[in-house]
C-alpha cells in the first residue's frame, strides 16, 4: 500500500494522467465529427476505453491508498462522478450521458496545481455571495410569479407558466432581447414598462452587488 | 402587553412566520398554473387566506406592542404595505393588485437576518449614488427631449412622444437593440449617428461612475 | 458693479435662475407634444422667450461683473454656448439647433453644487483615461481600415466605406448585434471569425482597462 | 555606427518616423475609398512606397546599430513583423495581407512613450490572467464538445461541428443573441435551458474573475 501511495503521489504519474486526459480530450473532440467517426470510429473508441480504464484504475488505486480520507476531498468526489458517468450504460433516457463524458476533461483542473488554485479561489468567493444570490433568486421568483399572473395571458410564449417566466426573466437579467419582449407585452398592456424598468433596475443593482461581493472577497485574500 | 412582546420577539415565533411565508410563496406559485387552480383552487385560496390572517394578526400584535415606534421602522412600513395590498378588493382598476400579492414573499428579507443585512448594505449605498443618479436622469431627460424633436417625425414608434423616447433611451442605455433603432433613424437622418454615439459614451460614462460610487461605498464599510 | 456682484453671487438669485431653468425644462418638454403645442403653443413660446431673456441678462451681468475672468471659467463658457445656441436663427441648415435648446437645462449642473462636484469628479478622471482612449481609438481605426478592405465588397451595408466600418465597429464594441454582422460577412468570407474574435477580445480588454483607469482615479481621491 | 546610433536615438528622428506613420495612416485610410483611389491612386501608392522605404531603412539602421540586442526587444520584433508584411507579394492566397498593411500604424504605440507605457501595463496584467484564461478556455471547449453532441443534429447552423459550436458559445459568452439560439434548440430539446443557464452562469463567473485578476494586478502597481 505504501508503494502504491508513492506511485500515486509521484509527479510523473500525475503527468501521465494529465497526458491521458489531453489525449482523451482530443479523441472526444474528434468524435464530434461525423466524417472522422465514419473513418476512424473504431480507433477513437478504443482510445476512449483505454483512457477510461486508466482513470478507473487510478481512482481505485487512490481509494485503496487513502480509504475513507479519499471521500472527504471534494476534488476526489468530482473525479469519481465525472469518471463514473462513463460507466452508466448510455441508452434510452440516459443517452444524454454520452455527451457528458467530455466532463472528464475537467479533471485537468484538479491535476494542474495553478488551475486548482484558481478554482479554489473562485469557490472561496461563493459563501460571501450566498446572501445576495439568495436575494437575487427571491427577486426573480417574485417577479416571475407576478409576470406570469400579469402577462401570461398576453404573451404565453414568454410568460405562459412560471418556468417560462423565470427563464424569460433570466434572459432579461443577462440584458438580452428585453426590448422585443417588452414590446410584445406592451402592445396589450401599455403600463408594462413599469414592470420591466423596475425589474431591470432592481436586478442590475443586485447583480452589481453580487459582483462587488466577489471583488471584495478577492481583495481580502 | 409584555407577554405579547416576548411572543413577538421570540425566535421561534419568527421562524413560524418565515415558514408561513414559504408555504404562502408555494401556494402563490402554484396559483400561476391554470391546471392546478382548476383542480385545487379552493385549497390554495384557503391556505392563502389563513396565511393572510396570520400576517394581519402578527402585524396587529406588533402595532399593539410597539405603538408609535412601529411606524418609525422602514421594515415595518414595508410589511404593512405588502400585507395591506391583499386587503384592497382586487376588482376593476385594482385587478393588477392581485398579482402584487406575491410581494408579500419579500417579507422574508426583513425576517432573515443575513438578507436584512444585505439589503441594509445595498440601501446604504443609495445616498452616495443620488447625485450621479440625478445627473444621469438629467442626461436621459435632455436626450429624450432632443430625440423627440429630432427623430419623432421619422421613427414615431421609438421617438413619437417624450415618454416613448425616454423608454427607448433607457433601452439604449442597457445596451440593447440600439443598432436597429439607430439604423431606422439614420435611413432618413444620416447624421443621427452623432446623437447615438455621444449619448452612449456619455451615459456609459455616467453609469460607470454610478457603479464606482457603489463600489467605493461598499469598500468603505 | 459691486452691487451687481452681490446680486449675482446671492444664493437667492441663483435659486431663482434654477427655478427658471426648471420651468423652462417643463415648457421645452411640453413642446415635444403636438397636441399641447396646438393648444398652448403661444404661451409656451412666451415662457421660453422670457426664460431666454433672463438667462441672457444673467450672463451679461456676470460678464460685466467678472470681465475677463468670466471667460476663464469652463462652466461660464458652457453656459454661454448653450444659451447662445438659442440666439442663432434656427432655419435652413440650422434647423437642428432648435432641438439643441434643451441643452440649456444642463446649466442645472453648474448651478447645483452637488452636481457640479460630481461632474468635476468625472472630468478629473479624463486625463488618466487619455492614453488608453487614444490606444482604443487607434485600435478601432486600424480595425476599421482593415475591415473596409476585407469586407467592404461583401457587406457594403456594414463595411462599405471607412465611416460605415467605424460605426459598425463601435456597435460591435458596445456588444451589440455582432453575431448578425459576423454571420453576414462569414457567408462569403468564412475565415472572418478570426477578425471578429480578435477585435472583440482586444477591444474588450482595452475598454476594461479604460474602466480600471477611471476606478483607480476615483479611488485615489 | 556610433553616429548612426545618435541619429536613431535622436528624438527628432523619432518624431519624423511618427510623422511618416501618420501620413501613411491617412493614405491607407484614403485608399479604402474607391473614388479617391480612382482619382489619386498613383499618388497614394507612391506615398505608401516612400513610407515603406523609410520604415525599412529605419529598421535596417537599427539592426546595424543594435545587432543581436535588436531582436531581444519585443517592440522591435513587432515593428519587424508589421513592416515585413508589406514586403510579401500580396497575391493569390496572400491577398489578405494587403489589408494587414494598416497594422503598420500600430507602430505608433511603440514610438509614443505614453502609449508604450499603457500597453506595457496591459501586458503586465496578462500573466496574472493566464490560469483563469486557461480555465475559461477549458470550460468553453468542454461546453463546445457537449453542445455539438447534444444539439448538433437539431440546430446544425449553430452547433453543427465543433468549430461552429465554439464560435456560437463565444457569442453566448459576450452576451449576444443567446435567447434566439436557446429558443431554436429548445424547440426540439426542451431541457436545453439547463445547458444554457449553467453555461452562462459558469462562464460569467469565470469572466468576472478574469476581470478581477486584471483589476487586482492594476491596483498592485
Ligand atoms: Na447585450
Ligand atoms: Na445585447
Amino acid at each position: 500500500r505504501a508503494r502504491l501511495r508513492r506511485l500515486v503521489e509521484d509527479r510523473r504519474f500525475q503527468n501521465l494522467v494529465i497526458a491521458v486526459i489531453i489525449v482523451n480530450a482530443v479523441t472526444l473532440a474528434l468524435e464530434t465529427s461525423r466524417d472522422i467517426v465514419a473513418g476512424y470510429g473504431g480507433l477513437l473508441h478504443t482510445v476512449d476505453y483505454i483512457a477510461l480504464g486508466i482513470f478507473v484504475a487510478e481512482l481505485l488505486a487512490k481509494i485503496y491508498v487513502y480509504r475513507g480520507a479519499f471521500f472527504r476531498d471534494g476534488w476526489n468526489l468530482f473525479d469519481l462522478v465525472v469518471v463514473g458517468i462513463a460507466l452508466v450504460p448510455a441508452s434510452g433516457p440516459f443517452a444524454v450521458l454520452r455527451a457528458l463524458r467530455i466532463l472528464r476533461v475537467l479533471r485537468l483542473v484538479s491535476l494542474v496545481p495553478s488551475m486548482r488554485k484558481v478554482v479554489a479561489g473562485l469557490l472561496a468567493a461563493v459563501p460571501g455571495m450566498a446572501s445576495i444570490a439568495a436575494l437575487l433568486g427571491l427577486i426573480v421568483f417574485v417577479a416571475g410569479v407576478m409576470a406570469t399572473k400579469l402577462f401570461g395571458g398576453i404573451v404565453p410564449d414568454d410568460f405562459g407558466d412560471l418556468g417560462t417566466s423565470l427563464f424569460t426573466l433570466f434572459q432579461v437579467m443577462t440584458g438580452e432581447a428585453w426590448p422585443d419582449i417588452a414590446d410584445a407585452v406592451m402592445e396589450r398592456a401599455p403600463m408594462a414598462w413599469i414592470f420591466f424598468v423596475v425589474y431591470i433596475l432592481v436586478s442590475s443593482f443586485a447583480v452589481l452587488n453580487l459582483f462587488i461581493a466577489v471583488v471584495v472577497s478577492a481583495m481580502e485574500e
